[in-house]
């Protein structure tokens, strides 16, 4: 009675997109929230103050990380290099802050006795799936990029971990987020684009991949709600519906009020190594009692109005 | 006509047990072989002395990989830590050795203009297989060691280079190969404890783990018929049938004229993230042409008369 015993979990990324709207939500939930983030791609402003923020490189051999997990329940593993489009621009850096990365926080959860690791994954673990929407069996996947590589190795140490005994694995598999905080993909490009000319829109691609995409909320309710226990498991989440990119391009232009001339590409990817196509099969997630509660074009024009609202981020962030 | 032009091919980890017969086969097939090895588990014993030897270490910086790969048309990448029992005793042991080192020589053939890279991964990449014989296309699997993750992590990179365009790659998923310089696995580990006490042996596990083996000289003959030209390619290889670590010893007993008293544990597997299972689907290798000479039986025999008749490998190499 009257002593509080908050549940103390980690966050790493936690100054990112996902992770900072990651951070709000165990906040709401009374959990003692700590953050690791090298603000390399995360912002500050990002960060809910009522985090206690270790700023720190998890790739930083003078950085304790086991130090850092010390009495801590769950850590939820979300710092990455997300670039999937310049990979071959620095060959090393999804091995480095992907694989890595993760396996000195595996090794540091090892150390500390902690109980669970949640760790965000990708639907480009697929490739170029063969069936859709995609199943967590489907057929042995073939890499199409050096970001998905670095991913399905990220869950192959992790579940050795789990295999092992050490703790529980949460794997998701995410599509892409769009939402508050956005800072990143074909949304803010766009939208960068059309706020300094618009009349005009150069896209990448010929504009019918299609893939599917959910909102930010839906994405860190999954990642607090799905976590197993014990073991290594698996979660595909995203919307059971896809844009493709002309359709997107359709709602933003609505959103701004704009008419543009778009100009596409002729390829059928946005770059080498993109998957044309992104869907997965949710089933597992949903019959674990999470359904995504956003549309697509709900959270398309959420993250449209999120930009408008903040245009500084237009400035400075990377596309 | 009197001008001999030959194929310059690279195999890196030469001088072990695989690398090293492979060597011996692609001299007497005619190609200028060059090989690097740091020594650190081959042996100088068996390389080719018709070899061009490098002595290094892939994942030393000071080491222009590249230079080496320059004129090169194959390079067999078969150099890595194969140790999966004692994984957990050095974590990051495999995501150096057989992850990082195997983007280094990726990069290095990129650089230099290699037109296809061969890779020996491994069954242990499909975890606790839920099909058998196991297909290349068996279901998402989860790693159960860590070495299948690290060498699920290096297909993946190199299937992404593959996709990239930048050079073909054969991936063979190996079982375990037996023969002549084999220095390594549950053979020498029985022929080692019965010549030093005849009269007892202390097995791992229960014996009742099932596993295909397959002879070396069958192993190194699909690496250098099988490989394809261009993209990615996957192939199973190993014997169609499986023995048990009980039938095994029976093998092994007879071929030295021994009766144990045989001791084994409780456990159905070896050591922690040992597969109790191991057979590989071949169709796919056997429909382009390969099968296997060497019968299961044959292969242990044989692994025991080059292990009799060569007792300094028993004293000196690790198990």
């Amino acid at each position: 009675m009257g002593v509080c015993s908050l549940t103390k979990v980690l966050v790493t990324g936690g100054a990112g997109f996902i992770g900072s709207n990651l951070v709000d939500l165990l906040i709401q939930g009374g959990n003692d929230v700590h953050v690791i983030d090298d603000l390399s791609t995360g912002l500050r402003e990002f960060l809910n103050p009522e985090a206690t923020f270790i700023e720190s490189d998890l790739l930083d051999d003078s950085f304790d990380v086991a130090k850092a997990c010390e009495g801590v329940t769950t850590v939820y593993h979300l710092a990455a290099n997300a670039d999937v489009k310049d990979g071959w621009l620095h060959p090393d850096k999804d091995l480095h802050q992907n694989v890595r990365a993760t396996l000195r926080v595996a090794e540091a959860c090892r150390l500390a006795g902690v109980a669970d690791l949640v760790f965000t994954s990708t639907g480009s673990v697929y490739g170029e799936a063969k069936i859709f929407p995609t199943p967590e069996t489907e057929p042995f996947p073939r890499q199409t990029s050096l970001y998905g590589a670095s991913k399905v190795a990220a869950e192959g140490f992790l579940e050795a971990y789990a295999e092992a005994g050490f703790f529980g694995v949460t794997i998701f598999r995410l599509v892409s987020s769009l939402g508050p905080r956005y800072t990143h993909g074909h949304v803010i490009d766009f939208v960068r684009q059309l706020t300094s000319h618009p009349d005009r829109l150069m896209v990448l691609g010929n504009g019918f991949q299609e893939k599917s995409y959910f909102h930010v909320s839906d994405c860190v309710r999954a990642l607090t709600s799905l976590r197993g226990q014990s073991g290594a498991n698996v979660f595909n989440i995203g919307r059971p519906d896809t844009t493709t990119v002309r359709e997107s391009i359709a709602v933003i232009t609505q959103a701004l009020g704009v008419s543009p001339d778009v100009q596409f590409g002729d390829a059928n990817q946005g770059w080498i190594g993109d998957n044309p196509r992104i869907l997965l099969d949710t089933a597992r997630a949903q019959a674990a009692g999470w359904v995504p509660q956003w549309g697509l074009r709900e959270a398309i024009e959420d993250t449209v109005r999120y930009l408008v609202d903040n245009p500084h981020l237009m400035a400075t962030a990377s596309a």
